[in-house]
C-alpha cells in the first residue's frame, strides 16, 4: 500500500519515520509489556517522554528557564478564551490584529473578559493580507498584542513578528516550528499540534514566567488557570499525542532544527509560487508580500475548471488540495513534513493540467 | 515481546485486538494513502468514524434521539467546571454527593458558579463508602444532582444510581460502559476515556437535550458551551482517540454489550474480593457494600510487606498494582479490557505470597 502526497491543511501529514516508530511500539512499548497508551501518565516511561518533549521544544526554540512549556488540550479554540480569561479582567485592554477567521474568533472570546482594540484588520479585503509596517494603530497601553502568525484559510503569513508596544501573544498553530522565533518579543505562544507538530489532540503553550505573573483573574476555574499547569501535570495529558510530538521534535532536530526548516520551507513555497506566477492560468489569492509558506492558496483563471483540477489531482495521488469550505479554490499545505518531492509532484501535475486546458 | 497483566488505574489496558487494528492501519488507513492521523477531521473517512462512534455509544447505552453524544477534550477535570458554568448562574443550587477526591474537585469548581449543597460526604472516614439509602439529605430544589459513580482512588462504587429529586449529572470516568445505565435518571454523563473506553485525550459527554435546554449562562465562552458542540463538530477533535474509542466500542458490542460486561466484571471482582476475605493477611480498605468492581483496593495486614508485594508482583508480570500516591497500599484495576486470566494470575500470585509470608 502506497502513501500518497498529502497536502491536508490539518490534521496534516506526519513524518513517515515517526509513524513507523509509533507503529512498531503500539502494542508493546520498548519491551515493557504494555502500549504507551496503557501506562499511567505518572509512570516513569511517560514522565520521561513528557520531560523530553518539553526539553526538545525549549532547545529547538531557544527558550531558557524563563519559559514554561505546557501540553494542554482543547486546541487553539480553547486558548482563544483561556488567554483573556487569565490576562484581561474587565478593565484591561488587549490589542488583537485581525487577519482572518481565527483572529476574529479570538477577538470574540476576548470581548467576554475585557476591552479589545483592533489595531489592524484586513477583513474588508477578505483577509488578503497581513499588516505592513505602519499599518498598525495600537491602543495606549495594551496588556498584550495578539496575532495569528499564519492564516491557514486565506494563505497569508507574517514574514516576521509585528512591532508591538506589549508582549506578543501568538496563535502559531499553523506555522509553529516552521522557522525560528524571536522569543524575546513574546509573552505566550500557543499552537494546536495538528499542522507542524503532531496529531490532533494536544495544544502546545509556551508561556514566559514574567508574563504569567501578570495574571489577575481571581475566580478562574482551576483547569483554565495557566498557573495550574505551570506548577505540575495537573490532569491526565493526551498521552499518545504528546508521545508523537516528542518523536516529531526528534525528527526536527535530526533534520537540522528550525533554520533547516525555514530554508526548506522557503524553497518549497518558492517552487510553487513561481509556478503560479508563470502566467495567469493559476492565480494566487493574496498580496504577494503576505504570502504564506505554509498554505499556498490559489484559484484557476477559469474557476469552472477547479472541480476537474481537484479530481485529476487526486487521481495523480495528490490528496486534500481543496480550499477551505469558506473560500473555495485550491490550497496546498506545505508544512514541515510535506517533502519537496510532494511539491515537485504537484508542480508537475499543474504543468500538465495547464498544458491540457490552458 | 510478551504483553503483561496490566492493572493500571488509567490510562488503562486496552483490548489487544483494538491495538492490533490501530497498528495495522497506522501508516496507511485502509489503503487511502495516509494515516487516519493525517486526514482532515472533515474528511469522509474521519466523519464516518466519528458518526459510527456516536451511533455505537447510543446503541450500547440505549440512548434515543433525546440524547446528544459529544467527544470533547480536557478530561473530567474540564467537565468539573463546564457543568456548573452551563447550568448554575449565581442564584441556582446544585447538589454534589462527596465520595472522594474527584467529587471534591468538582464541588470546588461548582462553587465558582453557584450554590453547592452537599447531601452526603464520606470525607471523614477517608471516603471508605458511598451513601446507603436514607443517607442523602438533598436541598429543596437542586438544578441537578452530581455524583461520581466509581471512585478510583478509594475503591468504592455506587451499586446503582442514587435516588435524586433532579436530573443526575455523573462523572462516570472510571466505570462508564462497565454495566448498563438507567439513562432516564440522567441529564448528563461524562467520562474521560482512559479507563474503560480508549486512550487518554478524549472525554465522552452524553447530554439529554431537555437538560441542555436548562442552560442559562449568557456570557459563557463559545467552546465551554455545550450547545456549541451539540450543534456540530466545532473544532478539531482528538482524531486518534476517537478512532480508538470507535474500535473499543465495536469490541464491546462483539463481546456482548453492557450486560456481558456487567456479568464478567462482577465475576472478576468477586474472584479477587473472595481472595481478600479468605483471612486477614489481605484487608480490603472500604465498606463491603461500597466495594468497587473496577478498582479493588487493599492493604496487607503487615504493611511493611507491601513494597515487597509490589516488587514481586512486577517480577511475576503483574503491572501497576501500586495504590494511588495519596492512599498507598495496593490497587488492582479491573476495567473491561482486563481479562479474567489477569485476575487469575493476580490471585495465584497473592496465594503464593501469602503462603510464603503468612
Amino acid at each position: 500500500m502506497k502513501r500518497l502526497h498529502n497536502f491536508c491543511a490539518g490534521p496534516a501529514t506526519l513524518p513517515l519515520p515517526v509513524l513507523q516508530k509509533a507503529k512498531d511500539e503500539l502494542t508493546n512499548y520498548r519491551g515493557k509489556g504494555a502500549s504507551i497508551l496503557e501506562m499511567s501518565h505518572r509512570s516513569p516511561e511517560y514522565s520521561a517522554i513528557h520531560r523530553q518533549a518539553v526539553q526538545r521544544l525549549k532547545q529547538l526554540t531557544g527558550a531558557g528557564d524563563e519559559w514554561d512549556v505546557l501540553f494542554l488540550q482543547g486546541g487553539a479554540s480553547s486558548q482563544f478564551m483561556m488567554v483573556p480569561h487569565n490576562f484581561l479582567n474587565g478593565s484591561r485592554t488587549a490589542d488583537y490584529i485581525d487577519t482572518g477567521r481565527w483572529s476574529d474568533n479570538a477577538i470574540k472570546e476576548a470581548g467576554l473578559f475585557g476591552n479589545v482594540h483592533v489595531p489592524f484588520s484586513s477583513k474588508e479585503s477578505n483577509y488578503s493580507r497581513v499588516p505592513a509596517e505602519g499599518d498598525l494603530s495600537y491602543s495606549r497601553a495594551p496588556q498584550y498584542v495578539h496575532f495569528t502568525s499564519n492564516n491557514t484559510i486565506y494563505g497569508t503569513q507574517f514574514a516576521s513578528e509585528p512591532d508591538a508596544p506589549a508582549p506578543l501573544v501568538c496563535d502559531a498553530s499553523s506555522d509553529f516550528l516552521s522557522r525560528p522565533l524571536d522569543l524575546d518579543r513574546y509573552g505566550l505562544i500557543y499552537a494546536g499540534a495538528q499542522k507542524n507538530l503532531g496529531p490532533a489532540g494536544v495544544t502546545v503553550v509556551m508561556i514566559k514566567k514574567s508574563f504569567a505573573d501578570t495574571q489577575r483573574s481571581e475566580t478562574i476555574p482551576t483547569i483554565l488557570d495557566y498557573k495550574t499547569h505551570q506548577a505540575r501535570i495537573f490532569n491526565t495529558p493526551p498521552v499518545f499525542a504528546v508521545y508523537m510530538v516528542n518523536y516529531v521534535l526528534e525528527w526536527i532536530e535530526e533534520r537540522g532544527g528550525l533554520e533547516y526548516f525555514r530554508d526548506i520551507n522557503a524553497r518549497k513555497a518558492a517552487r510553487l509560487y513561481s509556478e503560479l506566477d508563470r502566467d495567469d492560468f493559476y492565480r494566487g489569492t493574496v498580496h504577494k508580500d503576505s504570502r504564506s509558506r505554509m498554505n499556498v492558496t490559489f484559484r484557476l483563471r477559469d474557476k469552472r475548471l477547479e472541480p476537474e483540477f481537484l479530481d485529476r489531482a487526486e487521481e495523480h495521488g495528490l490528496l486534500a488540495l481543496k480550499g477551505h469550505r469558506s473560500v473555495g479554490g485550491v490550497r496546498a499545505s506545505l508544512y514541515n513534513a510535506c517533502e519537496m518531492e510532494s511539491v515537485e509532484a504537484l508542480v508537475e501535475f499543474m504543468q500538465q493540467f495547464r498544458a491540457k486546458h490552458g
